[in-house]
């Protein structure tokens, strides 16, 4: 696969990651990176990320035969809106967000030639942010979900299944909205109990958290303006999940007063099984 | 310090790796091992974790200066009765137990002498368990809390106190009520949170989870009898965790639900503050 001009919308940790893989295997013979601060595209060009940079995004998208909207979703309307006129006939658009039913409504309202956009959504990542972080390394083996519409260009799917696959990921294919509900549970509810969790702590308290809880807690050191955004944009989704976990717990709870821990071991047992099994390799 | 004969009652991932750690240490001439299955004894015999091995508690504790709790907190008062007429008189007691105000208040009714009980919570380990992954070094570096009350012996604190130095651990002092509130908040809440959000996931969404529900719900993988026995030995104070936790998410999810998501990110804001301060090193 050979793409002959990329342009990254946003280069932080996976707009950069991204620019620094496609040159590593050879995927793209020009990457362009746009941005909104001189100072990061001036790391992400130091580093070798992209070969151009600019903060104007008309301009950048201008010569791309692949767009990769790369910032935080709250963003990509504005975005969106802003290289629409300048995009070239044949473009695919493609992202990286963490929620897909509001950013494909988004694409089909906003762009040119919605049957050339698919969502994607690469769950890779860490708490760290910035092109300073980027891996050319970060894709590999990690899951990449697209979601085409129904009206989606075939060629246009193609093309964005051969570039996560090249940077390393098992892609699958799933609708927007269940994306939406299912990353609700694996990932937003998570963080969310994490930010909780570490929320609950008095200043006292937090001197005594061991091992477990610095696992169990480390995504609420991520981007607060990202997850602010996917909160938003997955209101729905995550509300339900939040209100499944809170009767779960009240469930708990209850046992837990009444003197009856027999729920709270077989909660226990079942997870317990399946937390083993997710470890092994996939 | 040398310990002339030190008894380990349980010698599991923490009994063995203290085991293993006295030795290497060169803290005790003799490690004798109590434990229930002859099996889990032979691999800690055969790693060399303990010098003898017996099934027999009293017998197990007949020579020896410092016994070492580390069954699950609910086999101790069973235990603590099994050893009290063959313990030493002089002989120092502690555990490794996850919870202190029960376990401290059985010591106090069945051993012969309690003012030479300790109550201490070497903040360690791991979701793996058995003599198999014993570790000499899997205390470097890790908190250990001791649970002193007024009339404990200050020789048998001062003990345990260099017992758990020597072992490579920071050592601080805290009521056993205290100390319950703490871990129910910075340890088994986190445990049943990660359980149920396992748990809340369907087997067609357990497919797309990634790193971040990996880290967050790794400590659901842990021993069930020991967190059932945690669970119902601190149950109150988890309870009181749980309802707090319960509360924050309700705040969430309505304010997610009415389209007010400031609240949310103000939590997310907190959170990240306070979660990236806990990755220096202390």
């Amino acid at each position: 696969m050979e793409i002959k001009t990329v342009a990254i919308v946003g280069v932080g940790l996976l707009g950069g990651s991204l620019g620094a893989a496609l040159q590593a295997r050879r995927i793209a013979r020009k990457v362009v990176g746009i941005g909104r601060r001189d100072a990061s595209l001036r790391v992400a060009m130091q580093r070798g990320l992209i070969h151009e940079a600019t903060t104007d995004p008309a301009a950048g998208v201008a010569e791309a035969d692949l767009v990769v909207m790369c910032t935080p979703v709250g963003r990509f309307a504005t975005l969106l809106e802003a290289i629409a006129p300048a995009l070239r006939a044949g473009a695919v658009v493609t992202d990286v967000g963490s929620t897909k039913a509001r950013v494909v409504e988004d694409a089909r309202r906003i762009l040119p030639n919605p049957r050339r956009f698919v969502g994607s959504h690469p769950i890779a990542g860490s708490e760290r942010r910035g092109p300073e972080h980027a891996d050319a390394n970060l894709f590999e083996g990690g899951l990449c979900l697209i979601t085409p519409a129904e009206t989606t260009d075939p060629a246009a799917i193609e093309m964005v299944r051969r570039l996560w696959t090249a940077v390393g990921m098992r892609v699958r294919t799933i609708g927007p909205r269940e994306h939406d509900a299912v990353l609700a549970r694996t990932s937003h509810l998570p963080h969310l109990a994490a930010a909780a969790m570490v929320d609950l702590l008095s200043a006292e308290q937090e001197q005594f958290v061991g091992p477990g809880f610095l696992d169990t807690t480390r995504i609420a050191a991520g981007d607060v303006e990202m997850w602010a955004d996917i909160c938003e944009a997955n209101a729905p989704a995550i509300a339900e999940a939040l209100d499944q976990m809170i009767v779960r717990l009240t469930e708990v709870s209850n046992g837990l007063k009444q003197g009856q821990p027999q729920g709270v071991k077989q909660l226990l047992e079942r997870a317990q099984t399946r937390r083993k099994a997710m470890n092994r390799p996939s």
